[in-house]
């Protein structure tokens, strides 16, 4: 039982929040601008008492008052005045050490941290209700759409089968570019003219750079761990079962080819980093890497900067959340929803807090467990029987072709290159299949292994 | 206060339910089937106490014990055992009774009722604010897919500017039909082949019909009405101001002919059926009915009998929600998930419910305060000079042509079609320009009239 039991009314919520950067900036404006508003619905007006900056000289664009910032969290932390902490600072540490000591000292928890949250979730739930207290972390997930409220609220009569989500803004705006490059060269090449070499992945990076979509280091996003962290959040609120990042078979963007644009685009299909998480038989399987999935599914049609989540129900069937995924405003947005929440559920008194940890306990799977078709692009001899030793070898492992087309050949190399897609196969089966292939002598190598998600 | 907020800890739930057809019955299923999962969440057990039939000896689906079904709804609205009374049997007449006469005996509401809510919500929602209790009504939009809560809880920060949504799957499933026999049409002229009379609207619905995807009597359907309800719930929660449903501008899909989605596919174009309201300098303007949007729309590709709601806050910016808008099980998960989120807040023992009524008072304008763009056919003699006047008539209410097309002429009547679409003008401007084109000896009527939306 905390403090906020206590039947004296509400005179308002006190806030303190860790970082003061774009998010943090923009949720104590949202709360200052729209106090009246707020208070209102909530019953009480939320106050940013505290605020916790690296540089107390920098110019702001909110301002609030004097005695507020500090540069010592531990002024956030303790004071009496605070009742709920956001932490916006983002990374699995000093953030988490941060949120501990604030449920220790009594203050529930808003966080827009996927990192801190995908990797030790499950325990500063448990930690924070064990105190009766809260932890909301909406913005963790997808920027403005709602995605965790969804899973604690709108979708709990259901069995969650299947998460599907393009969930990283960086990588969708860089495969969008590189699927209009590969538009381009499949209108050239359909007009007999090879298109130029080179473009491809480092220029669509910088230009998303240029642009302020792509971080100066953009490892986290283009090597998938970033979507890979939201996944592990997701599903783990999704399953009510515990899926850890590490859990995660995750592969990045950067080793993707042009020419596979333009042959998924022949195909009727595009390239998209996909996210997956799904419940089968006995466990778990979750991935993330670029897939290849049919032009007519919603998510192929998720461009730029979007987001998209496809959450599989057994009541509802497929519903669908599409939205902006980062970016100041929506994160802010979100951060401040949990804020209202909370502050609600403060100023009605209600004395417990529900857990929102893992119940269940299915394994999760390692990928070789997974089913699904396959899109395959070889470099071969340019000579006759190489398709047949290809198939011969597929089948060895039980793995059936669905289509197979021969793209242009290498004359000086005396290569050609050849494109398989597959019917359904397990996973550890096509590896298995492909490690022969690459062994075969008339194989210079397999360039490209994605899977045909959908 | 009500006797909800005793310290006692709560042993169980009591639900009572008025209507046990194929939402009821689901609801009943799934809280039987999910008891303890659902107990776990929640911190207390739900146990339907009372059921009201209109029929005793039908067979049902779930088995809930003796003394449980009724015919007499008094018995499960003043069952003591009963916390709260999912009313699912729709309509305007005796549910709104029943549910006023449920908050008077001091029991929380969950409601499927579209039409109740949009013409009577607001004061529904003020008798139970002032009991200290609550009506949820998740499931009076859109099925499955999470648009109330969004409103309520996620989208809380944002001044919510527009709602367009495609909400009514009977009209969606019949203008889908429609464009792909459009498409044919297109593909037959497209090789000089003139498409055969017909078909269109009344084979659609037949079709429809047979498929369970429209009533015996689509009339609320096929007219818009049931969209407009939807449309006023959302608008008066987002806007958080009253819309009515007569206050919105409702046109139905029965006078749509074939070849206004031929020429709508040759332009790059769809046309649905969309409810849309938005917030403009002074007021609201809210209207339901066919229109032509762009082909690249997110709206555009939502086929069949799926439903989308395309939500504008200013902070989010655009947020998009889809899925199945009707059907048993999807209902049923949104009467569960409120019914769940009631009884959470019952079993924290919180003490005062938050006001969801209309704060704002900004007025409904009539449709002629609209500005967007027009899709116009008309029917004129086949003479030169009659483009000449249109265009003269429409300059002198400033509206403006974008593109025009004359299509095939009627060589035995001496009529030719001209389809015209305006740059974006004032709807009322607009109409006075139809009136006097329809005045005019050249034309012999205007065939069609649609909004263009995106």
């Amino acid at each position: 039982m905390t403090t906020q039991g206590s039947d004296a009314p509400r005179r308002e919520i006190g806030v303190g929040l860790i970082g003061l950067g774009v998010v943090g900036g923009g949720v104590a404006r949202a709360l200052l601008e729209r106090r009246d508003y707020f208070a209102r619905r909530v019953g009480a007006p939320l106050i940013v008492r505290r605020a916790a900056v690296r540089d107390l000289s920098k110019p702001r664009a909110v301002e609030l008052g004097p005695g507020v910032l500090t540069t010592n969290v531990d002024d956030v932390i303790n004071d009496p005045a605070v009742d709920i902490v956001v932490e916006v600072i983002g990374g699995e540490e000093p953030a988490g050490s941060y949120i501990r000591q604030a449920l220790q000292a009594g203050k529930h928890v808003v966080t827009a941290n996927k990192e801190l949250m995908a990797k030790s979730g499950p325990e500063l739930l448990a930690e924070a209700h064990s105190r009766g207290l809260d932890i909301m972390f909406e913005a963790s997930v997808g920027g403005g759409i709602p995605l965790i409220a969804p899973f604690r609220r709108d979708l709990l009569a259901n069995r969650i089968t299947s998460i599907r989500a393009i969930i990283n803004g960086t990588t969708n705006y860089i495969l969008t570019d590189l699927a209009r490059s590969g538009a381009v060269g499949h209108a050239l090449r359909s007009q007999g003219i090879e298109p130029p070499p080179g473009g491809g992945f480092a220029q669509a990076l910088a230009e998303a750079q240029r642009l302020g979509y792509a971080e100066p280091d953009p490892t986290n996003d283009v090597e998938g761990y970033d979507a890979a962290y939201k996944l592990a959040v997701m599903a783990t609120l999704g399953f009510r079962n515990r899926v850890r990042p590490d859990q995660i078979d995750t592969t990045g963007i950067t080793k993707l080819d042009a020419r596979d644009f333009q042959y998924a685009q022949e195909l009727g299909y595009v390239i998209k980093l996909l996210a997956i998480a799904q419940v089968i038989d006995d466990g778990i399987v979750a991935r993330v890497g670029p897939a290849v999935i049919p032009q007519s599914e919603p998510l192929a049609k998720v461009d730029g900067v979007y987001n998209a989540v496809q959450i599989e129900g057994d009541l509802t069937g497929t519903v669908l959340f599409q939205g902006r995924g980062a970016g100041a405003d929506p994160t802010s947005s979100a951060v401040v929803a949990d804020l209202l929440d909370l502050s609600h559920a403060i100023v009605l008194g209600g004395r417990e807090r529900k857990y929102w940890g893992p119940e269940e306990d299915m394994p999760v799977l390692p990928l070789e467990r997974l089913e699904t078709r396959y899109y395959v692009r070889v470099i071969v001899s340019d000579q006759p029987g190489v398709l047949a030793q290809i198939a011969q070898t597929l089948g060895n492992h039980d793995v059936s072709i669905a289509a197979v087309s021969q793209k242009e050949a290498d004359a000086s190399a005396q290569t050609a290159e050849l494109v398989v897609m597959t019917h359904r196969a397990r996973e550890g089966a096509m590896r298995a299949a492909l490690r022969d292939i690459e062994a075969l002598p008339v194989v210079s190598g397999v360039s490209s292994f994605l899977r045909v998600e959908g």
